[in-house]
């Protein structure tokens, strides 16, 4: 038997997954969670990853003609329940305000003083307020359409709560439009929908699925939901984004009325959108390995560290103005459209430990530079997608030179390898028993160990769903966006079914 | 009697300069009121200078060495009794959740219900629950400094607001230090004072004065509160930013301890200092006019805005490629760092409507483009730090080629003019009744109208600043940083003081 590798994560992936994730987090220096129920302090390596992702999307909603306001972090009880589903959907889970200021008690304690006349929820999402702004910027068929977008935080509370996947209060955007015909909302809805794909493809190396979320997941007072679905190394689906077609309920919950070219009155047809640090989660889940956290280049806080090996004294400062040097000529050159991002870290510490930090917080290169590499003019490379122990010299000026195509092959590599993986844990099935096996986990003690996407048959009844998400806890991720038309037999009750959908575990 | 100027804005600065502001926050179309008491929604014009200004920030903080990190938007109830003073000062103002959900109650209306063990309150400023992090990070003087910052959203429950002036929900950026040694936290509080300093002139184009507030005026819990002030038009003061050394107070409430050098153990020493939006106010107030808002080149969402004049239909493609070719041209130039922000407002409205909407907006430059101006390859320009009216035609080459130049010169006039203004309206003063005259409105149906900035002498005692301010609303904004030594009277009591202080009428 082969002696087993060491590694950085312990547990690995194989022996305990969800352990696993967390223990990322925390060796990454990602996030932690704080004495505030369910709420995480996002630490500053996981907030500059954040900042990128903000930014690229940021660049992505206004190509696509999207400027971005704030709105009020307060949403009056009575707006929530303007819509009947969506207040539904978020009564159980909202953070309720209901005073303004303290007061010391009888025994000297401070309680809630000053009640509210009408209690305030922190928002859980922002259609509501936003719509009764809308309804005031609105007032014909000229002031549409309306692209607004938000970065803010929102809270639902949860019960049960993992850094990034599931917490309390959570970062977001929220995309929010108005328009003036059906056909451009739904539109709208498709496109932010592709601008996720194309950003969870591009920037964060995660393939994803596109498709429709059935009438059970639709987000409370959608129409439709759409959704890009991404598969982790657990097999289980990540829910990475969701586009909503409104239709006109929002609008008429909140008045949003235009007078129309021929002189009417109509509603207004409404779209909303959002992603959020869940994502982060699922970066962590898709490319981590049991070394730590693996950044995708386009993505990462920084690209390169250079380590300064110091054996003797007199080294110091040799090497450390050789690497400023270095540090110089790498950030003179362009990734992706930006300045090559890198640190040196000359702390004073053991050089392995210093190394494997690094390698834990997932930096695409680590550059080691000593006297005999100085002497030489040479760097000794390693690649976050390589093994830790992997690693080469090579001639300095080559090394910088070539940076930019580095960097553009390991965020390649990366998208390449989460697509194979996903896509050998998809298989078409068509019976329930197959499906059954399929989800089943060969080895009870480890449940996260099951197939991955079954692409089924689905004749569209919601009891068929139902009783498959309660036998083994599948869902209906999505019907996918682009199917094949194929007749077939529902997994579940054998009626027929015009195409197949992606069922999945799921986050 | 001269005619009487058309303006933009009703009432102009002169007539009513309350209202003046909040008409050119409307008519710049900034920010507006929203359904939720206190709380504002911020436009996208609004929302795009708050974006260049946090930008500009968030650099000149990494240039100081400071991350961005993120904490919960919720404060345990205990945690922020830890600090006496702290409590104290906001107990008045916070809003508290008390419940994590809502229910039918027996009429079928929804209600708060699940009440927390603990109330929670939306962060009014974070150092409590900031420090019960830094409390864990910090074991070892190899831990400090910490160097952080957050954006966020704060919340002080406000029973009179002004839209970004005094809000209940407010953006801001708060930093948060901690040091080994007290000289350390000492110098990085007068560090940040000096980044907001050169942030409010180099970038707002506001001049302003550093200094030290006395204790009446300290922030709950600091030992000393530094900040900048700036002098509005209508000659009252805007603290424009604090930066405050909280000694060892705050890290003995959350026990920061660390070990030091020679194996002791001792309280870290913490500093924090925040802006916030309502330093849009003071751009609004400092260099808006009877036209509208005026934005510094250097923090315009905009620097250009190409106006095409369509005559006859004919036109329409030859004008709006020449403006395209001109916009891609402008765009290529650099100002400051970062490609020059330009804009072609194409929409089909009335010629003269459409600039004025400009000029109400602040934009630094309108260039109007018409088939004549093509013929000549020449542009039509109005700058906004000049009369509307006075429009001059430039060959087009000449113009793009002197952009840059041109808009540093607009932002250098700005500043100019605004220190001109404050340094016009501060007095040295010796005698009270100088002092109640400056002071006293020369017109009692104009109280804004009065002296300005009055530089006199203060003995130290809290009584006869209260005495001040109970008689002319007049308090005192700083002891200045750096003031001559000088023997003189106290300006109230008469007793023997060592320096001038600077005393105004205050936002």
């Amino acid at each position: 038997m082969a002696k087993k590798e060491q590694t950085a994560i312990e547990p690995t992936r194989a022996d305990d997954y969800p352990e696993w994730y967390q223990q990322v987090i925390r060796a990454a220096d990602l996030a932690e969670t704080s004495p505030v129920r369910g709420c995480m302090v996002i630490k500053p390596w996981g907030c500059a990853l954040w900042e990128n992702m903000r930014a690229a999307l940021d660049g992505m909603f206004r190509e696509t003609g999207h400027v971005n306001a704030y709105f009020p972090l307060f949403i009056p009880l009575s707006f929530l329940q303007k819509e009947a589903e969506h207040v539904e959907g978020f009564a159980k889970e909202c953070a309720v305000v209901t005073h303004h200021r303290l007061e010391a008690d009888a025994d000297g304690r401070l309680v809630p003083a000053g009640p509210l006349e009408e209690p305030l929820v922190v928002r859980p999402t922002s259609e509501t307020i936003i719509g009764a702004m809308y309804a005031k910027w609105v007032q014909s068929y000229r002031d549409l359409p309306v692209l607004v977008n938000q970065w803010a935080n929102v809270v639902r509370w949860e019960m049960r709560t993992r850094l990034f996947l599931r917490t309390t209060e959570f970062l977001w955007q929220e995309g929010h439009t108005a328009h003036e015909t059906r056909q451009e909302a739904w539109d709208e809805t498709l496109k932010m929908l592709g601008v996720y794909k194309r950003f969870a493809e591009e920037y964060m190396a995660i393939p994803v699925l596109t498709g429709e979320k059935t009438a059970a997941e639709r987000f409370p007072g959608a129409v439709n939901t759409f959704c890009i679905e991404a598969m982790m190394q657990d097999r289980k689906a990540l829910q990475a984004g969701t586009s909503h077609f409104l239709g006109q309920n929002f609008a008429k919950a909140s008045e949003i009325v235009y007078q129309t070219r021929d002189g009417g009155r109509e509603f207004a047809w409404t779209t909303s959108w959002g992603v959020s640090t869940r994502l982060i989660g699922g970066i962590a889940m898709v490319h981590g390995d049991d070394n730590g956290m693996v950044m995708p280049p386009m993505l990462a806080p920084s690209h390169v560290v250079i380590l300064p090996i110091l054996r003797a004294d007199g080294d110091r400062e040799t090497v450390m103005s050789y690497c400023a040097e270095l540090a110089a000529s790498l950030r003179a050159r362009t990734y992706a459209g930006a300045p090559v991002r890198v640190e040196i870290d000359a702390r004073d510490m053991n050089a392995g430990e210093k190394s494997w930090q690094w390698i834990k917080k997932g930096i695409p290169l680590r550059v080691e530079v000593g006297p005999r590499d100085i002497a030489q003019n040479a760097v000794f490379v390693g690649r976050r997608d390589r093994p830790p122990r992997e690693k080469s010299g090579q001639p300095r000026d080559a090394f910088v030179a070539g940076i930019a195509p580095l960097l553009a092959e390991i965020q390649a590599g990366l998208l390449e390898r989460a697509r194979e993986f996903r896509n050998g844990n998809t298989a078409r099935m068509d019976s329930m028993d197959d499906f059954r096996s399929f989800f089943t986990p060969a080895n009870a003690e480890k449940p996260e160990i099951h197939g991955g996407f079954a692409l089924a048959h689905w004749c569209g009844k919601e009891e068929c769903e139902t009783s498959i998400n309660d036998e083994l806890s599948v869902t209906i991720r999505c019907i996918p966006t682009e199917r094949e038309a194929e007749d077939g037999a529902c997994i579940a009750c054998g009626a027929p079914a015009a195409g197949r959908v992606i069922f999945a575990k799921a986050y």
